[in-house]
Parts: structure tokens; C-alpha cells; sequence
């Protein structure tokens, strides 16, 4: 039933996070083997940011943010709170004040499978937020979760550590350890879109460049 | 099976509304006990507007709007559409013609458990809604309904005469009655979040600032 | 299973298309009788685009996109994708590259009850779509569909060369062989729209305007 | 935030009581004026029972099952208690312990906008359960909520002491003071049906026991 | 919107029609090159009816079951009422007295993307329903939809005197005219079906029955 | 993107399997420290199984049953198939001969975050099945997943060889390590709670067996 905070975590390169971030969730996404999504119920409060940072995650009873503030402590630069609820729960474990506090340690988002509150001065405050909702429900402060434990946030497994990119697509989870390889994968991968780009802003066909005409065929698709 | 319009319904103050709408939904709604929250399904169809204002109340049958012609009848300056269908329902009951008639009726925005329609009009109008869907389909007038009597919408009760709070959080609602304490909770609220503010901004944590690290121990939180 | 390729569809004379498209979907709704909606679900990506385009109709596997690439090469000047699985699916169908090929064939948006990726690169490229999710899960190129073949799409029967109205209200569509009987019907309601709008701003009431105080109290309203 | 148990409430006639559990939950709803339904997700947690009881209501924290110990205190005999939490919440509040202790005080069962477990105890127990959800999710006793006052449970709203009709359709809530009047109106609604029911099982159509064929042919109804 | 009833439809032969009744949801489906499922959210209000028979379709509006009594009129011996509202509604259309008058009628049962209710009434008179949901609301008598006209039902686009199949696993339609030619591939899948039965109830593996091991290899599948 | 087939994987004591079987799911799930619940959208197919099994897991992608009968041969008695697939969908992955392939290697069940078909077969062949869904759309056999990998199903992460507790009331999974020490402290909790069950059936109250009184008092609730 939790009360653990787990102090000193591993976290990724800052570089090879910063441009995980640049390359944006459905291309890390495709770059690690399509793995690592959050549901797509998670949805950011504003649009037009894309980031990456390290996962503090937080596993927290239903309407009990306490283990927010027990959490705020370790984040360091560059953090973002992950918080997973125990059950499902809407209710606003976090705000502007707690947001404050955030950027004041460095901290520089929220990824919450709940809900979230005082968005307009979140959003005036650039502090991003991917939630499952927005909902001004108040919660209490009197039962232990835990923090920097793993856990599953919208249907992913989040390790303490693990990277999170998200943007207006969503957000998506980077093993630890996958970090460097999958943003190798992902420099790949753009490079590759960037040619394809070009050809079929130039008017080529998917169905020619990728060759897939022949294999249609076999299957037996029929024009008529 | 409805048909009943009261006229003449009570108001709160109009400068206590107007200092609630300042207050916002969240500070409200835990001035008042952590009540009063409108389901977080109810989205503002643009963001950015904080208001408050006095309800006249709509109970009307699924897909017959015919009622909101009667209810802005008794529209006076500063009140706003509370609406709530007896059965759930998405259509649109709502759309330019009636927000036009609104505003020139003094009429300052619409909350309803169903559909609206029309929505770049309205925004371009400045005619804020609150809504559970976005959905053009029409509506009939055929049936009976009421006009300001108490209603269920998105959960919440709400009398004719009660104050809807709605911002980019949702919607929330004050009993009449309630409206001067819950106003005086608020401003008491506001204060000492500010001094909060400062401290977490200067980088303490809310830990220190509320104590919370005797009562974890206690509890049998482990950090390791 | 699908297999099949329609080439030659019809298409609406395209100023039919281009004034529906300004009409706008509550208007086009009302005007062919109340049919034609779309589920609510189906909400743009970004908000302020209103269009009318021919539908390109796609029945594709869940998580397979691989008739998109087939329904691109039958896209003419001013068409629409329909995309409909053949179960409910969530997946990012669609993203930037099948965009650009889109743009380059003179194809103007997407219809697709799923999901959608490259969100922030759709709205810089003024790429509209309406979708269920916003969700960057990938998809596979196994399984063949159709294209240009009769679609329930979010609820709605699109035949290929049917007229989709698209805009912030959501997505209506028109069958072919009716789109200017509905233009006509559309403007004479635009029209008596436009008189009423004054008539309300003006602070008449729609109680008044449309006579409707004599047969509610037949009805049996009642005013307390 | 709660904190107030009411002991003595008013509960209506057993026999009044008894004899609206015998006309089940569609008659009694459409005797009342078509309102005090439940929202259609309350599902039995086992078919085949109908009744009604005195509602025992319960405000109750997400997540937070203490005041159900409070509330079962204050059952009397043929009393059903009627739970609804202050946000959204699957978490089971309710097992075989619970069931027991209420049996025990003569309570009849439990009406509940959440989860329960231990559905085949309760299921070999004869003890009903009209809920949300059914989810083993525990749950903690450790903030307060209210016992008897009244609540919003599923769209409907309860007083203390109103009559809970609950069958295989769902659940609806009938006034305490409104009781007598809608059972008469009730009994007349069964008399009525009775006779309708003879003459269509006899082949008699509707259209002609309900005269419905001119006022449809006035409303434009073709036949083709 | 509206007010069409046409009289006399095609209805398939009686005998194919047992014949895919028999068949079941899953086969007959398989055997259409899987398509025609309803969404799997209609569900029978009780278990184990399978049948299958000729769709007498209603489009109504949004709680308004007056096009109900009409339809009934149209109902011929072995005939099921289809009925989808046009917009989304869970309201009780339907319940004992209309299922009286159809089986008076002769026909055999429900298929509604709505809500019906005397959901005990209904299973103690063996008349199955499919819906999506069981809720008592009532309904009113005032605006005209059609019947046996082509609708779309929970996603699946249905014309009078297609035919409907039902079972425990939801409810599948077929054209009336590809019933013969559908039955037949169902009566070859259900012999190919049974030997595959027993030879995997002998313990053999679809791995080999179906020669999947060599194309697995080749995909690329990994024991380790 | 998968293709995986793990072959070797431990299994807990078949005897603690059992037993944690026999302590059903409410009650391991406390044991455990309230962790390990699947979602509660998973339901059993037919009611009254109360079983635990050691999971072999499979991953696969949306609409793909291939996997599935990868899998089976890695099945050995006692064992339970946990499928989910790597985006939501609701298709019917399994159907009766899948079931009897199972039943022939010694299979007991299957968890499934998708659709099942063939319902009433599975039933008469007393194979339980918890699902999301109740679907009878087909699948296809294309691409690989894998089998024996840890995977998120319906929110709970689950390891090859974890135990599966299933019930009426949903579905927990148990760590393997942990099998035995759940087991120990289920016992005495099923100790506990029958001493209790007792002295509430007695007529006790909670409030008085778990000395309530004073601690609510503390926190200020107040009888009126």
C-alpha cells in the first residue's frame, strides 16, 4: 500500500533526452518497435509544446495528492512528475501552486492519468500538462503512496528515470537504458522521412516509392 | 412531466457574483467545502473566459428546445443558461439565433448538459458555452419542460438564482443563499495562497510549509 | 474482406461544393432534413476551417493503413479521405507524410473515425482532419481494404463522391445526387436566418417571432 | 467537506413503501411525471429482484468507504442505503462484511454511483446491489462524509427518507411526501395497462386502441 | 425528417432464414467476408436466444417512440423491429405492452440502439431484445420518423428485409439478397469447422493444422 | 514490434495457486497491499468461476489473433492465457476452437483486454473468459507479436508465470515471488474477517468492532 520514496534515481544523458524531445512522440514512438505509448485519453492542456525529460513517478491514492508534495523533493532540472492513481480517479491533485513549487526546482511538466486545475494560470505560467482531465475537484492529504516506484500511467509502464517525450500527439515512454539507441533509430528514421517528403510533395506516389503495387496485386486488390 | 415557468426568481448581489467570477472555479469550489462541481465532461467551447452569473434553469425533454425560447423571456442582465436535459442527450439546442437573442437580452453565456451548435458564431460573438458535446443536430419544439425550477445538470443541483462560477476548469455552483460566506472564504483562500505562492516560488517546499514531514513519518513513509 | 478499387466515381459540380462548404454543417443539416451527422466524436485537430469537398471513401482493417496509400493515387483536385475500420480503432492512421502526398495531389483533409498523428505538423501544413483520437499508435501494411465503396463512417452512410461539410460544429455529409437541392434549401434558410438574427438582436422574442405563446399554453405551460 | 450525521429522519408508510416496490421502477417513474430515474449505467449485481425501501443516504469521499460504518447505525428496518461519492470513483466501498452488518439492522440493500465486491457472497446472500462498477479496488477510512443529507446518486437527487424503487431496469427515487399520490397514480397506470394489454394481445394494434392514425396523417405521415 | 412508411418490402426465403439463425452471429459474419456486425455495445437483456429474422427498420427521433406503433403495423410472422434513433438516445422505447402487440403479430423481437425497459416482463414473455442499454425512460408521441426505411444501427447500415442474426455475441445483418449465398459459405465453414474441432480436441496444434510454423520463421519469430 | 516466443518460464506451487484461487479476488488483492487489480471493464462471460492459473502472456497486435495459437503451445495445465493487444481494440481474438485447443493442453481461461465470440460455446464448454468486449469481429493472422513478455493488461503489468486470480468480481494478478507470502496473509485475513463476520452478524456494528467512535469524533463529525 505504498510509502516508499525511492531518492536517488538514474536518469538518462540531458543531450540525447533534448533531442528525444526534438524528435517528437510518433517518431520515437516508431523508433522503439511502437511500443511506449500512453492512452490517447491523454491529452495536454494546451497545444504547441513538445518536450522530453526524466520520470519522477508518483503512485497516489484516488482524491490524495499528498505524495505530490513528498515527490516535488526529488525532482531535480529538467524533471517531469509522473503520477499514476491507484484506481480511477478524475480529481484535481494539482495547480498553480504546485506548479510554482514545480519550477522552482527545475521541474518542467506533469504527466497525470487524473485530473489537473487552475489550467489558464498553468497555461500563463508555461507549465505543460498532458492529463486525463480537467476538473477543479479538490483532494485530501492523508494516505501514503509512494514515489520513484514503477508504475502503469495510462496503460504504460513508467520506471523512475524512464524519459518521457510528449506534444500534441500525446506522450510516450523511453526505457532508460533504450534511450540512446532509440534516438539513434529515430535520427534514422527522420532522415528518411525528410527524402520521402520531398518526393511525394513532388507528386510521387506512396504506392510507387514504397513499392507496394506488386505485393497489392498478389493479395489480390481489384480495380474496377 | 414539466410545464411550469416560475418569473420571478431571486438573485444574489450583483457585485458578489462578479467577485466570484475573479475567484474562479477551483478557489470557489474549495471555498465552499469541496462542493458544488459540475461533471468534468462540461468544456468550454473556447478558452480564456472566467465568469460568473446568476442561473435561470431549463429542464427540457431530449432534442426539443422549445423551452430555451421560453427561458430567455425571463433572461435579466448578468444571468446565464442553466440547462439540463431529463434524459441524457447530445443535440444541439443552442446555436447563433438564440445566443443573438440572449445577448440582447442581457444574457451572458449558456451551461448545458447536451449540445451546442454554431460554435465559430459564438466565439466570434463572445457568447461563451459550456457544454457535454459539440453537435449540429436540431432539435424539435413539441414537448413541455420547465423554466427555472431546481435541476440535476452534470451532476450538480442547481436552483434558479444560483451562482454559476465557469472558467477554463469547468463549471461550478453556489447556492444563492451562500453566495456572501463563500465569497469571504474565497478572498481568505486567495490571501493565503499568495503568501504560499511566494514561498514555494522562493523554492521551499510545501513540506516544510505545511508541516507535512512529522505526520509522514508517523504514517510510515520510508525513504530508501 | 474488401479488394476492391472503385477508379471513376462522380463527383458534385464544384461551386455546388464550394457554397455548401460556406453554408457550414448545422445549416447543410437542417437543410436536407436533419440527416447526415456525423457521431459528436468526431472533432477537428485545430479549430476555424469550414469546407465542403468530395469524399474519397476508405475501408481499411484496424491498425492498417495500407489503402490509404491506394486511396491517395485516386484523390482528385478538391476531394476528402472517409476513413472507416472495419472495427473501432484508435490508431494514428495518418500523419505528415500522407499529408504532404495529400497536399500534392490536391486533396484538402481527412474524415477518419480513428486516430491521427503529426498533429503540430498538420495544423503548420493547413491540413485539416476531424478524427476520433489524436493518437500516434502505428499501424501495419498487411491487410487489403477499399477504396471508393459505400462506408458507415462515425455513424454515417458516405457513398464515394457524397459531399462532406466540415467545421467546428463537427462533419455533415450530403449525397451527391442532392447537393443542389440542398444548396437551395440552405441559402432560403440562410436568408430567413439573417432576418430573424435582427429581429432577436433587436430584443424581440423568439416567443414572439415564431408565435409560439399560443400553442404552449394549449399545451398546458403554465406561469407561476 | 461533510462531517454531519443526521439521526432521525422521516421514512414513509411500509405499506405504501412495499406496494411501490410491487409496481416496479418503469411504472412508478412514469406515474410520477416521467423523473426520478437513476442514470441507466446502475446496474443490479444479479436479476430478478424488484423493491423498494427507505433511502439511508451517504456523502462519501472518493475512494473512502468509513461513513458507510457510520450510516449503517442509522438503519432501520427495510432501509436501503444509497451512496454517492464527491467525485467520480469505481472503488469497492462494499463486501460480504458490509452485507452482513445490514442484514443484521434489517437493511435491504444498497444503491451505490461507485463499485462493490464480493458479488457472489452478496449474490448467496440475497443482499441486491444496484452499482456503478464492480471492482475490488479497497478503500481507506480516513476523511469524513455525511450521513443523511441529500445527495445527487447517478443524475438523481435524494433526500433522506425518499423511497427507492429499485428492479431489473434500474432505480428510481420517489419524494417521501409524494409517496401515496404516486402509488394511486400508480395502480390507476396498472388498471389501465391491464385492459391495453388484452386488447393487443388480441391483434388490436395501437394505432387504433391510442387513435393515433388521424394525428398522424395531420403531421404528414405517408404511407408508400 | 421523416414521415415515409413503406408498406410492402422483400422479405428473404423463411427457410434460409432458420437456416442462418441456426448459423449463429460469428459464422454468419465470418462467412460474409466479415462484415455487417452492430457495435458490440448491443447486448441481449438476457442470454441464450439465437435467432435469426426479416428487419422491419424505424428511424425515430431522440425519445419519441411513436414511429414504434406504426411499425408494428408493418410486422409480418417471423419479422424483428430495427429501430435507430436519429441522434443518440438511451431512452425506453419499448417495453411490455408493445411486445405483447408484436407477438400478437408474430414477430419475434428487438433490435434498438437505445434503451428499452420491463426488462423481466420481456424475458418472462421470451421476447429477446438487443440494445444498448435498459433504462425506463419514457417517451413521447409528437414527431415523425420513418419505417422500413434503410437506417444505420449501432454502425451498421440495415435495410428492411435484410436479415437480422442475433445471438449471446451481438447481432449481425445480411443483405436479403446475398442470404442464400452467405448461408451456404456459413455451412461450409461450420463442416470445415468441425473437423478442425476435433483434431485440436485431440490435441494437435493450429500451429501444424494450419501450416503456420514456415511463415512465422519467416516473419521473423524468435524462440528463445 | 515483437516476435518473441519465450519458451521456459517459471510457475508458482501449484498448491498456492490453487489456494489463492479458493481466497478469491477481493480478498488477494488486500492481501497484497491492495495492488494488482486488472480494470473493471473486465467481466466474466458467464458468472460463478472463481479460479487462479499461472498467466502466459501474449502481446498482439489490434485485430491479429495469430499469436494466439503461437501461444497455446507454449499452454501447460493449469495455465491461463493473458492476452493484450498493443492498441485498444475490441475484436474477438478467440472463439470455441481456440477454447478447445486450450482445454486439450490443459488450459484453463483466458484474460483478454479485447473481444471474445462464440460466447455461449465457451460457456457450454465451461471455458471462462474475462473480457473487455463481447465481439464477434474476426481477426487476421499477419503480423507477429509475442508470447511470454512481461505486457500492461487492462492497467495491471503482468509477467509471464504471475498468478491470475479471476473472479466474479474481476480479475488480480500476484507476482510469482510473491505467491506464497500473498497466500499467508490472505489466510489470516480470511481468518479475521470471519470472526468479524460473526459478531456482525450478531448485530454489532463496525463502528464499535473497529473502535470508530473516537477517531471520527477527533476529526469533528457531529451527530444532529
Amino acid at each position: 500500500m505504498g510509502g516508499v520514496v525511492v531518492q536517488n534515481i538514474e536518469r538518462a544523458d540531458p543531450d540525447v533526452i533534448k533531442a528525444l524531445g526534438e524528435a517528437g512522440v510518433a517518431t520515437v514512438h516508431e523508433a522503439q518497435g511502437r511500443k511506449g505509448l500512453l492512452a490517447s485519453y491523454m491529452r495536454p492542456i494546451y497545444s504547441g509544446v513538445q518536450l522530453a525529460a526524466s520520470a519522477v513517478t508518483i503512485s497516489a491514492p484516488p482524491g490524495d495528492n499528498w505524495m505530490v508534495h513528498v515527490a516535488i523533493e526529488q525532482v531535480k532540472e529538467g524533471d517531469i512528475l509522473v503520477l499514476a492513481p491507484t484506481s480511477p480517479c478524475e480529481d484535481g491533485y494539482f495547480g498553480d501552486l504546485l506548479a510554482t513549487s514545480m519550477q522552482a526546482r527545475g521541474g518542467v511538466g506533469l504527466i497525470i492519468d487524473a485530473g489537473v486545475r487552475d489550467t489558464r494560470d498553468l497555461t500563463q505560467m508555461n507549465f505543460p500538462v498532458w492529463s486525463k482531465a480537467i476538473f477543479a475537484q479538490g483532494t485530501v492529504k492523508e494516505t501514503l503512496g509512494s514515489v520513484n516506484v514503477p508504475v502503469v500511467c495510462a496503460g504504460a509502464y513508467v520506471n523512475p528515470g524512464d524519459i518521457i517525450v510528449a506534444d500534441d500527439d500525446g506522450v510516450c515512454v523511453v526505457r532508460r537504458e533504450e534511450a540512446e539507441s532509440v534516438l539513434e533509430k529515430a535520427r534514422a528514421r527522420m532522415d528518411a522521412e525528410e527524402a520521402k517528403r520531398q518526393r511525394l510533395a513532388a507528386g510521387e506516389l506512396g504506392l510507387d516509392i514504397y513499392n507496394m503495387r506488386e505485393r497489392l496485386a498478389e493479395k489480390g486488390l481489384k480495380y474496377v
